[in-house]
């Protein structure tokens, strides 16, 4: 069964279009989901900006930040039904490389990123392997449920860290990866600094209650080191992908602190790795999510340890999705900017 | 009471002299030990080299690989008595900073390190805190025991590494503590391979036993890859302190490896963060140890764990020393120099 669907395709040259597209059912093992709402992600950006065009081509409808509702099963398919909130883990692994052998599926060698190397979100009808999809609460705001998968980035950051109750956290970039860290990571029991050199997100930082620095304006180290009593930060989470951002990580740090490499840094930046022998601290690099983050995710944006409201800062139909990513390009206070692809929600 | 005593002074301009000095007994909570033998370290050539001068000055007393026996103990030691083999972990800590505070003692923010911010044990009588002496058993030998300090460094490396028996191990630089992280390291259940240019120090690995391959002849990467089945290495050691050793570190890691930052990196190298990210790698810095990484030292000496005859390259006496300094830094094959500095062993 097919059914005429809306759907946005990523044209190259900065271009969406939305068109009228055949959504086929669902074959054994998927899922079919009526989209509600899908974020805009850096990624998405990426794409716009033309920077992944021979991974994803002119054909593609991208998109992965969502919510739904189950529209149809396929044959084989248990544990879902019509209806039914869900949001979707968009990973699919290969099951036979070192990384899935190791138990790692989310970083497997061969990983395929649904919505970029396959189609996404950006449409009304998206249809995924049943093993990615996650129920929601019946109550959950379908809108807040778009938050999910980057909380669940932020999640399993914060997993990673080790963080403990009670402990000092830095939080290196103040985009919003980064103020999802920061909010998952107070939600742990962090004592958390936001460190951001735009005025405009220090402004939201300190809406949403974090201690700020500018590191443009006063000495970072010195102000954590205040603030710690000559300590350093526990734990420091490194979201800047800049050469400062990685000079503070080291010189912010505790003793045996843990930094976390949240930002992609295409470049190889220079690292004080001296200051890693002398506090002995410790690096983790961290990539998407486990299952584990996803129920953790959900269940964080379900008692509103994520700040949502404030989080959200806009909303589009799917008919305005080029508009929707060209203020989100310019804007220097644009955090979330969610496409509202179903009417139904 | 005191003793006379002889005692190799660093008087600078990569010069040692022998002298007759008078050794105090041991006030309260100190251990006086005879000292049997006293290796050469690393540090020890970098003061020879006169990179130390500010810190040591010219009327120190340096060396800290030592083995003796207690020659008396003072007021308020338990534990200890006279004749009994020891070793000294020359640690001396603060108690009131905030490393201490979270219990990395060895890791303290005012750290004394023993024979250099103190006098060591280049001389025939060492009085230490009690605190730092590590009994050992009656049958071993004390060239041997010698050794027990950098082997502690080994242990320390490979306990913060999370090493499991039959996980994949690379260690890249094979000078002396290379070689000891690479037989703790087999010793735990490791496979080992030792990358290193230097000829000389390869035919050692080879007749320590290890795979080892010459990155300046073959592609690293491509070689530990082969050995791996594509996976790479799950634990690797930088021992190199080098820009081509920190580039291999993360060419040659497996999806979470643990990259084992052993080297001082006095420069700030640049460092392949991307990989980090895709591959989840973990960095963890490491120096010197804790008094379990003695425990764990001498029992592997006591085993055999480390083969010390291939290791120890050179025993002098202490009449000799500056012959022996001279020596050590000229020679390619030398790995680890004695100071032979008490006659009763």
């Amino acid at each position: 069964m097919t059914q005429t669907i809306q759907a946005a395709f990523y044209r190259g040259d900065r271009t969406f279009t939305v068109e009228t597209a055949e959504a086929a059912g669902p074959a054994a093992g998927e899922v079919s989901i009526r989209i509600a709402y899908c974020g805009i992600c850096g990624t998405d950006m990426h794409v716009y900006h033309g920077n992944m065009d021979a991974r994803v081509g002119f054909e593609r409808v991208i998109g992965h930040e969502m919510s739904g509702v189950v529209a149809a099963v396929g044959d084989g398919v248990t544990g879902f039904a019509e209806g039914q909130k869900v949001v979707v883990r968009p990973l699919d692994h290969c099951g036979d490389c070192p990384a899935c052998n190791a138990g790692h599926q989310h970083i497997c060698h061969n990983l395929k990123f649904l919505g970029l190397d396959t189609n996404g979100a950006m449409q009304e009808i998206w249809t995924v392997p049943s093993h990615t999809v996650h129920l929601l609460p019946d109550d959950m705001r379908l809108d807040h449920a778009a938050l999910i998968e980057p909380v669940a980035v932020a999640c399993h950051d914060v997993r990673m860290s080790n963080l403990q109750a009670g402990e000092d956290v830095l939080v290196i970039g103040g985009g919003p990866i980064g103020m999802l860290c920061a909010m998952v990571a107070r939600d742990a029991g962090g004592n958390v600094v936001v460190s951001e050199v735009n005025e405009a997100r220090l402004a939201i930082a300190e809406k949403l209650g974090f201690d700020t620095v500018n590191p443009a304006k006063a000495d970072l180290a010195a102000a954590i080191q205040e603030r710690t009593g000559g300590k350093g930060a526990d734990v420091v989470f490194e979201v800047s992908g800049s050469q400062p951002g990685v000079d503070a990580m080291t010189a912010c740090a505790a003793t045996r602190a843990r930094i976390v490499m949240v930002a992609i840094h295409a470049q190889k930046p220079q690292i004080d790795l001296f200051q890693f022998f002398w506090r002995e601290l410790q690096m983790v690099g961290v990539r998407v999510y486990e299952p584990q983050d996803y129920d953790k995710a959900i269940s964080i944006v379900a008692s509103g340890g994520v700040d949502a409201e404030t989080f959200i800062t806009d909303v589009s139909p799917l008919a305005d999705i080029q508009k929707a990513f060209e203020q989100l390009d310019s804007s220097p206070t644009a955090l979330k900017s969610l496409i509202k692809v179903g009417d139904f929600a």
